[in-house]
């Protein structure tokens, strides 16, 4: 219990929770390291693609680059209305349930549900990439390093939003300061010709091989740096008052500063003519070619590595409160709405740190295969959230209504391409996605008709009244003439039910007599009834037995009740020692029979 | 249920057991074949030592395998007299605590008790060793292949004794007729000059570098080989009636086969200057030497390899019948008195399967290492046996007790001297004996003193009446008003008890006087205390309240019972639907607190 204490604080009161409220520099911090973060591997998924033509298709980048631009405004001025009609937070999963129905709606979260998981995965296996880029020898121990990252972020979330916030808020701007260094100096450097312009093709050079499939494919590849954008419309209730306004001008400033690190980062790889390298990175490379290897570079891949592990942390802002829709909505396990000692959704929090530590161990730490299913999997729910608002548009027509219906229908019709351009060009990465998502949903509907028909049997006003109890029977298994024996007895007494009966199981027929006899002598006045067992089983022949005796009894309304001694041993190894009956017993008698089951403990005092 | 019916059989009743009693025959294949096949590695011990002087040496094994002879004359003739003297079973453990004293009776049980787990270890990994002999490919899976093996004698002695000894009997013979036609063989073809006497060194050549303490140590290397002399004297009561008599005589057979079989071996391999090879067992090579790789060659690696694996079936027998005189007595937990559904112990059984299976991995099958710690713990209780007889003859002094005497003090000195020699000479393999032997016996006595303290406490006579139950106090915690807090209300009354209390723990302060205006429309003559509860925790506030309770009640001699509703969801995934509550609630009250607790279960029906 200390330990607890020690790595996530002391527990507070539900009434604090108005403390946990964010300002728009944390929330900035906070809800965009994992759009930004993105710029650090975004601009090599299309060098990926690329490259598989020739090193001369690099030029392409340019115009592709462009077209992620387009679809960064478009997805930015759509996730703005979002933020103003849906003030109280408009995931995609509440927007596509409210506009569209509960299914489209169920697509919409299971996707994101998973995807976030994928956040954590693909985010912490990049920045240990990044460290080891840097320092090769810790290369072998990456799956640990990542893990340990993970585990760290789930404390840091289980202490709460405003800590973990200002921890977080040091590195993502340090992150942005140390980019805006690299591109500046590196454009410094192209402007005074330090940098030969013959290391890359010039824009237009024809190249042999380049296809339209290709150009489409690099483009989805390179969106994959707009994940994250969709953060800050899912957390407008964690900003201070008056949180639309707040969120949307953070969302702003995202965008710009997305815009600007990614079209810098693309500019500085193609003018530099930089490939893609397994064990370096595209930005490590070009800080390398614009620093060399000295303090500037290590200050550059610090950064990016961190602010990689804590892109995770959108996965953890966000998971939780989609998991807390989706629980109040009775889709997924009740147990996701309670707040922890902290006030975060500890359930949500450890859920989300064990699913990715598993996937990062079951991909050996290699999760760039994931990027792909990463990205696919958040520009489906993107899709969904924006037609969800094009339909609020019409069906809603608040004033000045076409211009907003022209700005999301353009969201949806690009988040939708986007997602069609994966399914065509990366078949072979994406597929599982067609898979799990309707495992998920299938699951989510399930799980509702469960709590459903629990809600149905439990409602008093629905339901057939409780079978009335007119009196009690009371079976009480005995081992032996103990204490133990006698103090249930007691206790069986003082209920002074309708009838006792003490039922001994000897496995052995010379017992029988003998123990009826010895028993007689000691309580005369309760009922012995003894089941002879001769294939040394003490649950079958108790069962049958109480079967008969509920049957008779339920005749009259009476109701059965078990007593079942239990040793409680004053240590722990102790338990060892014990046959443990009366656990199987009890077990066996909850499930199986339809009998009440009182547990008598004896506390052994040595 | 039904795999384990397909597995081990139907249940016996306990009537049933006199069936299971062996005759000579059986009994000679199911206790002698871990003695018989230890003369599969006892030559090839001795050879290990030789050859680190030279290979010259090696005609030392002659006269050492004379001493053994002498060794294995006076074991037989000492165990013959236990026999007689103990005829319910003379384990070096009761035999050894009667005359000795406790303490020495738990060093001979606690060492035999691991050496049988060792006993399998070393037999089934020697086994699979004599497999991977003939067909080398196998050789990497041999770790799984000994842990197959043990799970097929585990399930063949929880069929059953009788059982396991037709199917035992088969190979043990057709081993001894194996071995004997080889040796037969190979002595014809020496006899007709088919073999080159150029091969070895005649006996008596000088080698430089041999010392006293080299010959001592390939004799208690060597000794290794009467490992398993004891079971014999250990299973009388298995046997048919006389069964001292048959017992006598079946050991009066093992030993002379045992006799035969090591001269043999040892002969040959000396007359044929085999050398140990890391690959092939010293068997392998005095057969492929006399028949070349032929099917005879097959048939006696084959049924070496059956024999050795069968062995392991020694430490069946004894295990499971040792645990029990240990568990009697109370010295390891009671669960190992119990009989299975056939009759077998098979918590021993299970638990000796168990524990080699551990060994066999932790060793990766490289079990050769622990057959010094193996003998050393055979030779620790033969010697403690056969000193405890010694002072039965002296102290009872029956009719012609000297020669019985005098017989008893050689075994017991010599046993004696070989365990001295284990020590000096082989203190690197043989020192966890010195760690874990003390360790045992704590352990012995540590439950010892348990069960002492529990009957105590349990026995009617000596302690103090069970308090007096003079009222009820019936809480029942609520989280609502539905059909499981009706049900569990109606049965709360039906108990009459002196006073129910409600108790209802919300998170929020708004649910206090809601939740109270709605119990009181609802039930308001049964009292409804309200705790909230600022930290989320319903175990914290209910426990304080309980204490309270309990207090006043204890007062009164009133009894504390709090009734926990819970649900009995018709499949097995829906439990992770349901906030872990109940179960929670229930382990933290039964073990903290001094309360009955009953448990209501609400039966889902979809």
């Amino acid at each position: 219990m200390s330990i607890k204490r020690l790595l996530i604080g002391r527990p507070l009161k539900s009434t604090e929770l108005g403390e946990q409220k964010l300002n728009k520099k944390k929330a900035l911090a906070i809800l965009s390291s994992d759009a930004l973060s993105s710029v650090a591997y975004g601009p090599e998924q299309i060098l990926l693609v690329l490259v598989t033509v020739s090193t001369a298709a690099f030029w392409y980048s340019i115009p592709i680059g462009v077209g992620v631009l387009v679809l960064l405004t478009a997805l930015i001025l759509s996730y703005r209305q979002i933020i103003f009609a849906y003030p109280h937070g408009g995931g995609a999963y509440v927007v596509s349930k409210q506009n569209l129905g509960i299914f489209p709606g169920l697509i919409a979260g299971g996707s994101l549900l998973v995807d976030y998981i994928l956040t954590v995965a693909v985010s912490v296996s990049a920045g240990t990439d990044a460290i080891t880029s840097a320092f090769p020898s810790l290369h072998e121990h990456k799956v640990i390093i990542a893990v340990v990252f993970v585990i760290l972020l789930t404390l840091l979330n289980l202490r709460g939003v405003t800590e973990s916030a200002t921890i977080l808020a040091y590195p993502v701007y340090l992150f942005v300061v140390a980019l805006f260094l690299l591109i500046a100096v590196g454009l410094y450097n192209i402007a005074t010709g330090h940098v030969s312009p013959e290391l890359h093709a010039p824009v237009g050079t024809p190249v042999a091989g380049m296809s339209l499939f290709l150009i489409l494919r690099a483009f989805a590849s390179g969106s994959s740096a707009l994940t994250g954008v969709e953060a800050i419309s899912n957390a407008i209730p964690n900003f201070k008052e008056p949180s639309p306004n707040n969120a949307a001008k953070t969302l702003l400033a995202m965008g710009t500063l997305l815009a600007i690190l990614f079209s810098g980062i693309v500019f500085l790889a193609y003018y530099y003519g930089i490939a893609p390298h397994p064990e370096k990175t595209v930005v490590s490379q070009i800080a390398e070619h614009t620093f060399g290897r000295n303090a500037v570079y290590y200050f550059i891949q610090g950064t990016t590595a961190l602010i990689l592990i804590l892109a995770a942390n959108t996965g953890y802002s966000a998971f939780p409160l989609l998991a807390v829709n989706l629980a109040n909505d009775r889709f997924i396990p009740r147990m996701f709405t309670v707040r922890g000692d902290r006030l975060g959704y500890s359930n949500g929090i450890i859920s989300l740190g064990l699913l990715s530590i598993i996937l990062i161990i079951a991909f050996q730490g290699q999760t760039e295969q994931l990027i792909p299913l990463y990205a696919v999997g958040v520009f489906i729910p993107f899709t969904l959230s924006q037609t969800g608002i094009m339909m609020k548009w019409i069906r809603e027509k608040p004033t000045g209504w076409v211009p907003k219906l022209i700005i999301n229908s353009i969201g949806a019709l690009i988040s939708l391409t986007v997602s069609l351009v994966f399914f065509l060009t990366k078949f072979t990465r994406v597929w599982p996605v067609l898979i799990f998502l309707p495992l998920i949903v299938w699951m989510f509907y399930r799980i509702k008709k469960h709590y459903e028909a629990v809600g149905d049997q439990l409602r008093l006003t629905t339901c057939e009244p409780a079978v009335p109890i007119t009196g009690n029977v009371i079976i009480l298994p005995v081992s032996g003439i103990t204490h133990v024996v006698d103090h249930s007895l007691n206790y069986a007494k003082s209920l002074s039910p309708d009838q006792i009966i003490a039922v001994y199981i000897p496995f052995e027929r010379e017992d029988i007599a003998r123990f009826e006899e010895k028993w007689n002598r000691w309580r005369p006045d309760i009922r012995l009834v003894t089941l002879y067992s001769p294939y040394r089983s003490i649950i079958t022949p108790l069962g049958k037995f109480i079967d008969t005796v509920h049957r008779k009894a339920s005749e009259n309304d009476y109701q059965v009740t078990v007593i079942i001694p239990q040793f409680i041993p004053k240590k722990g190894w102790h338990n060892f020692l014990h046959n443990q009956t009366s656990l199987m017993l009890r077990t066996y008698l909850l499930y199986r029979k339809d009998v009440i089951i009182t547990t008598v403990p004896y506390h052994l005092k040595k």
